[in-house]
């Protein structure tokens, strides 16, 4: 017979997690604070547990996947804490190192195992072989549930012992994937002034994304190695960077210089450039 | 018999575009100020020219490759100015859409056509098929010597009338290029605080880059279409990004506290946290 598991948290990302168990027979409980977010799996087999209380004593796993470690301390609460002597809790809420830590503290101290995750999918991605989340913790934890992780997502992977990992982990690379957006965002602002069409930005980017792709492999790769010497390009090469200007603002100049220069020109010299030349 | 071309510029990607035209053999003349920077290309059939005005009178295309646009402007002195009419400038320098018209305008005053390039690619990629730059200015021009710019790259493409396109492109792809940049040098500091092995972020970033390039890609695709609607994520999921911290200074705090926040910790309530628990 399989695991009963309870999931706290019925967000866009926790009814995946738990459509994702009910699909693999997993006996679900699900509790969410707003009940209602909670109901719509009840048709798909899940118990909607009234309090976090009966979602502990309902399973012998506690996925909790809420907004921050202030929203998951519900099971931190004195009503709850006895009933959790024994259990696995699975805490994939998005947090920091820190938190982990604190939180795989208290639990210890409470008799109960301890693995904290993050999520490296939107919800589409659960369930799915492409779905990666990361787990630190007590690998022989993560070793005795890993039929129930797999039903989670084909890339569930134990990263570490110390549970600060995989959230660490996850900075490092959510600080990565908001520098790939907010530089979309800015190319976005400068095709936007530039009456470029996105489309033709979005069909240049996937010609250069494997270039891009490559300078960060690089980049991380030479870091590893202390390796900092020029092999291809010159540092003055590199004063490219000072044309990329602040992200244009609110104002509309460039509707009447389109490719002039537009609100790129801001800062510089300025100069009457209308085309084609009069 | 092939055209006469010249490359003004013998840096890196200087070099590497005289040695794409000499390997199909184009007679090549090629000039730069540091003149033994030029010197290589004599063994490779160069001719290497003694001023700019011998470099212009030896060809009928002139090729720019140099620094900034400051020193592009060495082919609009008066010595040079006469011996420019009725031949073909090609500025490959990086610069604005605004500098680019400039130059156009300079250049149809003087009886010579212009087209203004952005080479989105490392000098390795030149004379490659996956060699990509984009080329903005009269189309007759690009399209009578197609054969030429193919030498350069297999993705040599027009990509419009106006001068300034290709550089105003450019400076978007740029901006979405050192976005992913800096993104991966603050994971690469988190990793270095979290005492993450270099390695694993490497892997890690492997598995997730379709992700963010998906994510990338729907960026672009729904600011075209106007399209801001959530589908998978809620706004709040966002406030992740306050997980973010500025990039770990230079204390040197983490060593001591592995994996239980390290520098990522500074913005957090302060509080023990040693593991494992004692």
């Amino acid at each position: 017979m399989k695991l009963s598991i309870s999931v706290v948290g019925t967000g866009r990302m926790g009814s995946a997690l738990a459509r994702a168990l009910l699909r693999l027979g997993y006996r679900t409980t699900v509790w969410n604070r707003t009940k209602q977010k909670a109901e719509p799996l009840a048709a798909l087999g899940a118990t909607v547990a009234g309090s976090v209380l009966e979602a502990v004593n309902a399973a012998e796993i506690i996925i909790v996947n809420v907004s921050d470690y202030q929203a998951s301390a519900v099971l931190r609460d004195d009503a709850v804490a006895s009933a959790i002597r024994g259990k696995l809790i699975v805490e994939l809420t998005s947090g920091t190192p820190h938190g982990a830590c604190e939180a795989a503290e208290w639990f210890a101290a409470h008799g109960a195992s301890y693995l904290d995750g993050a999520i490296m999918a939107t919800p589409d991605f659960i369930g799915t072989d492409a779905g990666t989340i990361l787990i630190s913790g007590p690998r022989q934890a993560f070793d005795a549930n890993e039929e129930m992780f797999r039903a989670l997502g084909g890339k569930v992977q134990h990263i570490g012992e110390e549970p600060g990992r995989a959230n660490a982990l996850d900075s490092a690379l959510l600080a990565l994937m908001w520098g790939a957006l907010f530089g979309t965002l800015h190319a976005i602002a400068v095709c936007q002034a530039e009456e470029i069409d996105l489309g033709e930005l979005g069909r240049q980017w996937t010609a250069i994304a494997p270039v891009i792709d490559g300078l960060v492999a690089d980049l991380i790769k030479r870091t590893d190695a202390g390796r900092f010497a020029s092999d291809d390009e010159t540092l003055s090469s590199i004063s490219a960077l000072r044309r990329i200007p602040a992200s244009p603002g609110a104002d509309g100049g460039a509707q009447d210089r389109p490719l002039c220069g537009g609100r790129l020109r801001r800062d510089l010299p300025t100069g009457d450039c209308s085309w084609p030349p009069t």
